[in-house]
């Protein structure tokens, strides 16, 4: 019984902290139950009942598989199932008698759902499409009144997609662009913030007092951004099938909202490999370090200040002219590091080995500027 | 008429391509329309359509929506549709008379589907309970005979449902654990490719005769590792549902492959980070090229022969102990290198700018051949 309480206890935690971290999760619950019972009208209300009958059970069906979380993804389902069905009736009437070739058509609608392109936008209506066809194909075999039955069968579908589409637009609704969006700008912010981290900035000073073990666990945040690939295609799927709504227009630039992910999930390669390095004791000499130290923080912090810059420019879609200045001086004191590398006051100390970490932490650090100066460019 | 041509040809060799690249496509399909067809007999067979009736239609809906790629995702999706619909059938029953709980008791499913652990492995079951529990709900307010009902579609469900697990599994099986075995094989693999490539191996040679361009898309190779992390989690919640076949025990262990693709992406990051600097001009002078050159050629066909080893041993499931030389031989290398830098030769040179690029090129390969160790920990 104790092990029991406490399960029961650790599962309601969860759940809680599942509602926290995004509310909408519960709004949305709340939707899809507000939803069927609107569509079980059908079934007790009499007039509505004496006209569609057990065809009532469609609707209720459409709206559990086509509500799904986003405007986005709920409105595409829902056009894709009742185009599909809307087609798949009239070809499954038209080719009734012709059930043999019920099979082969199936078969050749699944074989198209592997098309990358179709699979992305058009894979549930090809389902749908499958479904009815077979349904009414093999249906016609027995049902005389075919006719009557694809009608009410369409229409209670219909009813239960454009309920499924309003309730989701019009009850607090939750637009996978506006998710895109954030997400990218959020991304961009985790690098800043891991840039912008004293344990980076001043890599080169905490080596002399080695206490920089605190808030190792806030550096991980850019670790998401690194696997963000598939999260963000899929909204920006579903964004193009939204109408315009706040800031965005129906026909919104998706795809470069894709261009900017891919570069700073390039820009976060980096940063993971930086990250490895940082973690490794530096076994140069106190002086190099100080010398290396000025340029290498400035170069950290002005990076980071301009991805912030950017992900601000994004979030409220403005031009983020205040980013320049600060990736031209990041740029200033890559090209001063160099220098300094350069310079002969090195030679003093001829033990390359030394600096070889150093070196490499430095130089990652300019393949990060320099990632960051394209996604500059790719906002801009 | 000749675009429509030209577009009809392209299709048509998209179509081909689609089907050469992975021949089992056209196998599934086929094996879709062969269930299609075998759960059609409900209706064409007169005995069986007396006994049935209508409800033949989910038969054939079970199918057209069950019916997955592999055997994984087939069995999985099977089995929660059975579970879920003998559970809420029951629950729906039960509480057939409370109609009002049926909107509660779908909203509270709906969030449930949230929780990361459930969503991977019962999302579709808890759809279906959603799905089973609401017609129920509403369809008991009307049906007098509901029990009969439920009994008919319950059994139809479970004939579809078992049509498309026997098919999947008895003709020509597509296991998804294999798929993940082979993937997990093939990302070393491609890794192994790039390591092993004449140019990287021979960066600091081809410098002297500058003719290292061809092959670049060959090197392009290792991309696809870096985003695979979605399709292995995917691929490994299918697994679990998978009965023992061929060399795959029920209870394989899966998470073990996990922990190798992850392992494996590390690795592929900082092959990406070294790829960005391959492409960049070396600066070093030839003399120095040709002292570091052969550690490096070294490091990086060792750890490539050893990837290849690992992979071939995964493949095999045997245990590759010819992987262990290859990475001590690599480790050797990779101390030379770190000797030779330190060694006094170098003095001579004082133009250390010059020298950054070789050195962040071979510490970035010392990272590898460490993320390359660390695979070979988790394989063996």
């Amino acid at each position: 019984p104790k092990r029991l309480t406490a399960k029961v206890i650790e599962t309601a935690s969860n759940t809680k902290k599942l509602a926290q971290d995004d509310p909408r999760r519960v709004t949305h619950s709340i939707k899809v139950g507000l939803a069927l019972s609107l569509v079980s009208l059908f079934y007790y209300y009499q007039p509505l009942y004496d006209n569609f009958g057990v065809s009532a059970m469609w609707a209720v069906m459409t709206v559990v598989v086509v509500f799904e979380f986003s405007v986005g993804a709920t409105l595409g389902k829902g056009l894709n199932r009742a185009l599909a069905t809307l087609l798949a009736g009239a070809l499954g009437l038209a080719a009734h008698h012709l059930a043999n070739l019920s099979g082969h058509i199936a078969a050749t609608s699944t074989f198209v759902r592997f098309f990358p392109k179709i699979k992305a936008r058009y894979d549930y209506g090809l389902l749908i499409f499958i479904l009815t066809f077979s349904l009414i194909s093999v249906s016609g075999f027995r049902d005389a009144e075919i006719l009557e039955l694809a009608y009410k069968r369409l229409s209670t579908i219909l009813i239960g997609g454009s309920s499924c589409v309003i309730i989701s637009i019009l009850v607090r609704p939750i637009w996978a662009g506006e998710d895109l969006h954030n997400l990218i700008a959020l991304n961009m912010e985790k690098l800043a913030n891991f840039l912008e981290h004293p344990s980076v900035t001043e890599y080169f000073k905490t080596s002399e007092n080695g206490e920089s073990n605190d808030g190792k666990s806030f550096l991980q945040g850019y670790k998401s951004v690194l696997n963000s690939k598939s999260n963000e295609e899929s909204l920006a799927n579903f964004a193009r099938w939204e109408p315009c709504h706040g800031q965005f227009n129906f026909r919104h630039p998706w795809n470069q909202y894709l261009t900017i992910g891919t570069l700073t999930r390039e820009c976060a390669y980096r940063i993971d490999a930086l990250s490895g390095h940082l973690n490794s004791d530096i076994q140069a000499k106190p002086e190099i370090c100080s010398k290396i130290q000025e340029a290498f923080t400035t170069m950290s912090l002005e990076s980071g200040k301009c991805l912030r810059e950017l992900a601000c420019g994004v979030r409220a879609m403005t031009h983020p002219s205040s980013a320049k200045p600060h990736i031209s001086k990041a740029k200033i004191a890559a090209k001063k590091l160099k220098l300094l590398l350069k310079s002969s006051l090195w030679e003093q100390d001829a033990d390359l080995l030394a600096v070889i970490p150093s070196v490499t932490v430095a130089s990652l650090l300019i393949d990060i500027v320099n990632c960051t100066e394209k996604i500059a460019d790719s906002v801009l």
